[in-house]
């Protein structure tokens, strides 16, 4: 294997070889802007996948080391989000109880096969896969999930009980332990809440407002979160309101993540196989459009293959490591991109960063209230609610809103697992209804001219025995039974028929479902007393048909043009060819 | 309701008022030849789904008279036919053990839910959903299913016991038991095998032979079972060859087909449901194949939806009246039409025919070797097999032969539930891939003409700094991304890119996904300093697009042809529309 091709699979091998100062730099100062958003991060998103803390930092190194060695793109960086650690919780809860041993070995069996899959789809390009998610059933899941998140982390501010997959069964929860509410952790969580929001709005403009350039006010702003889990922490340990009932994080150990195992027990396996399938192709879409997006603005390319494989390595990863499933997230690559990211390298200094922070920082966390980690998670995801996609989805076709409407409807209240099946469910079943029903059209020649067009929206000319129809798309199994059902009621509408040509100009291709349909349609036009002729059959597809009888078997002719056909069926009756 | 209204979904309205002398002449002679050839086959399809032999005659009555009410074709004859009753031994087998009360209940639940769903499809017009079934898939699907059927019926022949839904399980079970032959049965079963095959090519030349007609020598050499089974029921009469183990049918009772009231316990459906359904659409797809084609002599109409309500009325009065899953059957239909059935007026006589068997035929049938039975099923079923698909498949497309391959190889070995499924889910998978990789072509002008062709097979001219891109498909959401990564990639190839062109000529439709995707292209390109421009959208399309943003947003223009988008470009920077 030469080297460009062995680059295509270890992109590490292309930057690499030209990496210098400058761009050591860049990647420096991004590595320590990232690492300060992503410590709060990876904490509160290790409590919403239902694991301890550390869990979320583990997570977070060896993953993005992985992607920096195998992915594409430059500035994209991986570790826990939202989404995919809140199909975590649901899957792994599916199988075992949060705060078991049996819970923490079921995530990381989860992250393999979630690793194995999206590896095995970036081996056999199976990459179009993910299309099966229409955008507009991302767009409701994603905000449905968001809804779900934060409904999810409200028994955390209010110090009570929680749980549950679905939104009914949260509200049912924490309608149950309302009365248990603990004053301080509330007014502690209503504080971060509102802190954090007021930081997503109002420290930007102050921040300008005191003489920052917009580039650092705007990363001055996302140190929101930590200036919070300072300030909450501090407070817990100051006055001990541990003791008054806050709920902290405790003890966290002191180490850089350990070498774990995961299991391979055929029963845990195929219990999860379906969540690992829905995380990898959720997570992969996630990550790839924001790759993409990133990408563009220095014009590089994204391997989508290659981003799977990128993605499993470091799924793959985090299993090795303690950690749980992951993926490209969105706020922390932009970050990363914004603060001067120019390799993969800026990826491997975060985990470093990060490692750093579990062998030094884990100590000082041990009074973090989680009332405070669920804060910034309800602060973060309430930016993935946008209904505003059902309006749009409304005003564009009424079969896009019906696969928005499935998907939030049902995410929120069957859970995430079943939200996004039935939303791929519902984009598939829409497009081959729409795909089963071809657009074709009667034609008939335009006065005086060489042109057919539409009969029921242009003055044209038609024959009474000759019916010419121009199908408007390719044939395949999907819509070969509706040209069939066509004909047949044309050919019991019209006794005066005796000759059909099918126009193909916008057939692009054939298969054989469709060229079978072509045959039965010929002979059962043949019973019919009634020719069947082909015009302006594109090349490839005229290769395709020579395969195989139908044109022995055609009762009537292939003509070049539509023109010609209808001269020649005018004179007559045509002659058989060759 | 209107009387035309009404007669679109009760047929009989129609075709009742015209009922003369001569159509009551055809239809009777069609009814008693079709009674002749119906009485054997529907004692054997019984005896294949595993059910006393009455229950074959009883589901050739009642859903007989429904279709010929219901159904739009004049020629179906609907009964028990060879691929469904597997269909139904594996179902039922699956929930209950053979010869049992509850076997029998659990037949006539899969009947009433076929029919349910065959109602339920045809009143919400989902017939298209049969389409999810390529040729390819159901032509390989009915070969293997013959080739299961004739070995399934192996033991009957031999007179030894026998089980198994796949064709490992069916030969394991006949090697263990190979020792045990009755010899006497096997004689029995060969000779009828043989003489069943020689009338199959045969008898019809030695008819003809003999002075008969063309027609008549056809319907004589139908005759055959019946033959068979007066000749081989005699000999086991007359020989007492029960005593010498020879299987026999035994006490059928004498009666007209009782009512009977499926069960509807929901553990019994939720188990039957997958089952039912792929018997609603296999059924549905055998039958409305055949009535399309005898439709076509004819020049008649056949209304799918409406099909899709006869079979579902036919199949509900199965269930009702001591039945199993029934559809329209080829053969039988073939020679109620040769007959010269004109209405489905021939399908009540049949009805009346069967009754009459029912209530005074039964008696004579006791001595009935099963063997024979067996044989009966064994040729026909070989007329299904048909490896022929193979080679045509291969020499037409890679996919279609996966496709097949997959469907024939999984419905041997593993049984025709999973291997119909499989058959369907390749189908679509491979139809996602195609359709997820659209055609598209770089564009570039043939010198001194306006027309836009592939720089790939013409010798065209292009300007460096402009890509055309001329999209050959719709855009919708399983292609939207490929478009997207294709960009990208040109993006990063061409450093001097400045504008893109889409041309969209061939675009017929364009979903929320797409036009998502062709948001991020345009974002995505005004990143990286390029405008995008679109050209020659049609009329549809350009309708959808200003329902959004798009075109607000669009960095570049909208031409109307690629012609003037070319020379504007070539102009220098166009100027913002509007």
């Amino acid at each position: 294997m030469s080297l460009p091709q062995l680059s295509r699979y270890l992109p590490i091998l292309d930057w690499g070889r030209r990496y210098d100062r400058a761009a050591f730099t860049g990647d420096a100062v991004a590595a320590v802007i990232v690492t300060i958003m992503l410590i709060p991060q990876s904490l509160a998103y290790a409590l919403l996948a239902g694991l301890p803390p550390e869990a979320g930092i583990y997570a977070s190194i060896a993953p993005i080391l992985l992607y920096a060695l195998f992915g594409t793109s430059r500035a994209l960086a991986v570790g826990p989000v939202a989404v995919v650690s809140l199909m975590t919780a649901t899957a792994v809860g599916g199988v075992a109880e949060s705060g078991t041993a049996g819970y923490m070995a079921a995530a990381l069996t989860l992250a393999l096969l979630s690793g194995a899959m999206l590896l095995a789809l970036g081996l056999f390009r199976l990459g179009f896969l993910a299309n099966f998610l229409s955008h507009p059933v991302i767009a409701g899941f994603i905000t449905a999930s968001g809804i779900l998140i934060a409904a999810s982390q409200l028994h955390h501010i209010l110090g009570i009980e929680g749980e549950g997959d679905t939104l009914p069964e949260i509200v049912a929860g924490l309608w149950a332990h309302i009365g248990e509410t603990n004053p301080v952790t509330l007014a502690l969580g209503v504080a971060a809440t509102a802190f954090l929001y007021w930081v997503r709005g109002g420290l930007k403009p102050l921040l300008r407002r005191l003489g920052l350039g917009p580039r650092m006010a705007d990363l001055g702003a996302r140190t929101g979160p930590v200036v919070a889990i300072v300030a909450t922490t501090l407070a817990v340990w100051g006055f001990d309101l541990g003791a008054r009932g806050v709920a902290i994080v405790g003890e966290v150990p002191q180490s850089l993540p350990p070498l774990t195992l995961p299991s391979l027990s055929p029963a845990l396996i195929s219990e999860l196989a379906v969540p690992a399938l829905l995380i990898s192709i959720i997570g992969f879409v996630e990550s790839i459009s924001v790759a993409q997006t990133l990408a563009a603005r220095t014009r590089q390319r994204i391997d989508p293959d290659q981003e799977l494989i990128g993605l499993g390595a470091a799924n793959i990863g985090a299993a090795m490591t303690g950690g749980f499933p992951v993926t490209g997230g969105f706020s922390r690559s932009v970050v990363n991109y914004d603060a001067g990211a120019e390799t993969p390298a800026a990826g491997a200094f975060t985990a470093l960063g990060l490692a750093l922070a579990a062998l030094y920082l884990t100590p000082l966390i041990h009074f973090l209230p989680k009332a405070t980690l669920a804060a910034t998670i309800i602060v973060a995801v309430l930016s993935l609610v946008d209904l505003s996609i059902l309006r749009r989805a409304w005003a564009f076709s009424r079969t896009d809103f019906a696969a928005v409407s499935v998907t939030i409807l049902l995410t929120l209240l069957a859970g995430v697992e079943i939200g996004v099946m039935a939303g791929a469910l519902t984009s598939i079943l829409v497009h081959l209804y729409k795909t089963s029903r071809p657009h074709m059209a009667v034609v008939g020649r335009v006065p005086g001219t060489e042109h057919f067009r539409n009969v029921l929206r242009h003055d044209v000319e038609t024959q009474p025995h000759v019916l010419s129809l121009r199908v408007d798309e390719s044939l395949y199994f999907p819509n070969a039974r509706f040209l069939e059902d066509r004909l047949a009621a044309f050919v019991a509408e019209k006794p005066e028929l005796t000759d059909v040509v099918l126009m193909f100009p916008a057939v692009n291709e054939i298969d054989l479902s469709a060229l079978e349909s072509l045959e039965a349609i010929n002979a059962r036009l043949r019973e019919a007393g009634i020719r069947l002729h082909l015009s302006e059959v594109k090349g490839p597809v005229m290769d395709r048909l020579k395969r195989c009888k139908l044109l022995e078997e055609l009762t009537g002719e292939v003509f070049l043009s539509q023109h010609e056909a209808v001269c020649r069926l005018a004179e007559g009756r045509p002659s058989r060819p060759g």
